[in-house]
């Protein structure tokens, strides 16, 4: 079995034809035109999808079906794009208008959605039953999959986890609200928190590292904490604190057998990874009589993408 | 069809025969024994059962099955009950000893989740496929039914909607963590709202109606905030504004058609559903763009509990 995905991100669109095990047969991108109305976007992944399908040698019948990853609200019943960003797509049928150019199956779904199938399909948390899949980057994203399959709520409308307030009344978050976790717990959230501790601390190795860099990142506090500044151990500890805060919320929601970490973040790696483990342990609901959650990094990596939209197929 | 719905309260153990309607055939009710062996409890509600099959003349072949909701944490899948407050069942598997005395199929749930289940089943929540059911009491409950299912989590073990913290550092909670919901949402947070309140405003009318209550109760600010006291109001639009928070959380996840409120708290009635209404649209991800979520009081009253574990039959 063979199976286009297509990953929806505000630079490229990347596609890849992926077989049944999530091996990768075949890659190839476009540029993300966000001016472009949305029959013409259609129509360039459609010739994405030729260019893949010729690298391969494939006729329609012989792919299995297709996945798209959107990033935004996407209702994958209906194929309708409800929003997106960085893409003209607005309640607009996708699957519909796509059967134009090809006769396989095509399945739509948002990108962090497709993350988390991507890991229980082709990752390390293969055949995982109940699994959530949190992205730290720009914001935070979430992919909930219970019993296998993906919680999305009314219309695609749901599985939005960064957007629970995680403290009432506090930071402003993009959606509106005050205290969302992912005003916490992104990686923008990250820098703002570095910058703030920056400013307060003239001493501290966040400078030295900063001016290195030529900016501040979400990398600038771990780089510091390495060189035992003590004003960056505190930011990410802080700011570690505010993540397994978020995460024991939804493992106290779902119990999942495993909470995966991927985004910019997850690059910090065992650092990361233990701490909140140790934090989720110690204080999800009923501590060691309930059954444990297992924090782990996301496995895919650069292809998460391709594979998850692909996984939408299965 | 007739099936048999047991609540295994504090005090006492209810139980009802219902059909297939929700039409409540039969009820009667023992004593909570709190000491009482697992084994012995089995026998003592399987004697209850025989008590409502005597009602109404059925033998086992009559009975389709039996549900029993329990409060605390409960394992659906294998009918093994982890952990139970209030009487004794601990990693005991209720379903396999019950066979000893009736034939008929028998089903276990979470007591929160029962009341969920019922809503759906038998309430004016009929056909809703994706509802969350809140109760305010105590604690904070919360029934999550997605795609007519519950979640339930591994084990069993999830579902605990009450345990995620909406202010991190916060008020102790129950579970061991600072800032749960349920430590800001709960009758008996409201409780210590009214009373710091009442410590803070030495003139306010909290103090007479307390006192001819005998005691604060989770009423005397809402009667307080009836007679236009301001402290009253103040306690009340912000114990509501906690309550919603976690509402627009959990709406946010899920993004479910319709948010139930039970629990002694919704006997206030549309003062406090229409407040709830307006915070969760106004704040709810994506704002208009996204399905509104309907707030509305839960419907099944006080014969929820045997309704919704008849309801785990279905």
């Amino acid at each position: 079995m063979i199976y286009i995905g297509i990953d929806i991100g505000g630079m490229s669109i990347k596609g890849g034809a992926v077989d049944e095990n999530g091996k990768l047969l075949a890659k190839d991108a476009i540029t993300t035109n966000p001016d472009a109305p949305s029959d013409e976007n259609v129509k360039a992944i459609a010739s994405l999808c030729d260019a893949l399908m010729k690298k391969c040698g494939l006729s329609d019948a012989d792919v299995s079906g297709m996945g798209v990853g959107f990033p935004g609200t996407v209702d994958g019943k209906t194929g309708i794009i409800s929003y997106t960003c960085n893409i003209n797509f607005r309640n607009y049928n996708f699957a519909k208008e796509f059967k134009k150019y090809h006769s396989f199956p095509v399945y739509v779904g948002n990108d962090a959605d497709c993350a988390a199938l991507g890991e229980i399909h082709f990752g390390t948390s293969k055949n995982v039953k109940n699994a959530i899949l949190v992205t730290l980057g720009t914001g935070v994203g979430t992919g909930i999959i219970v019993d296998g399959k993906l919680i999305t709520g009314n219309k695609g409308a749901g599985g939005e986890g960064g957007h629970f307030v995680i403290r009432v009344g506090g930071e402003k978050c993009g959606c509106g609200r005050r205290g969302c976790w992912e005003a916490y717990a992104s990686a923008t959230a990250l820098i703002r928190q570095t910058k703030q501790a920056m400013d307060k601390n003239p001493e501290s190795l966040l400078h030295k590292v900063a001016g290195e860099e030529g900016c501040v990142s979400g990398k600038t506090a771990f780089a510091a904490a390495k060189l035992d500044d003590k004003t960056a151990i505190s930011v990410v500890d802080k700011y570690l604190k505010y993540v397994a805060e978020g995460l024991t919320n939804l493992g106290n929601i779902f119990r999942p057998e495993v909470i995966l970490i991927g985004g910019g973040i997850s690059n910090e790696g065992d650092y990361v990874i233990e701490k909140l483990q140790r934090f989720v342990t110690r204080y999800s609901y009923g501590g060691k009589r309930n059954p444990k959650i297992i924090v782990k990094r996301a496995s895919l990596l650069n292809n998460a993408g391709i594979l998850g939209a692909a996984a939408l197929c299965l």
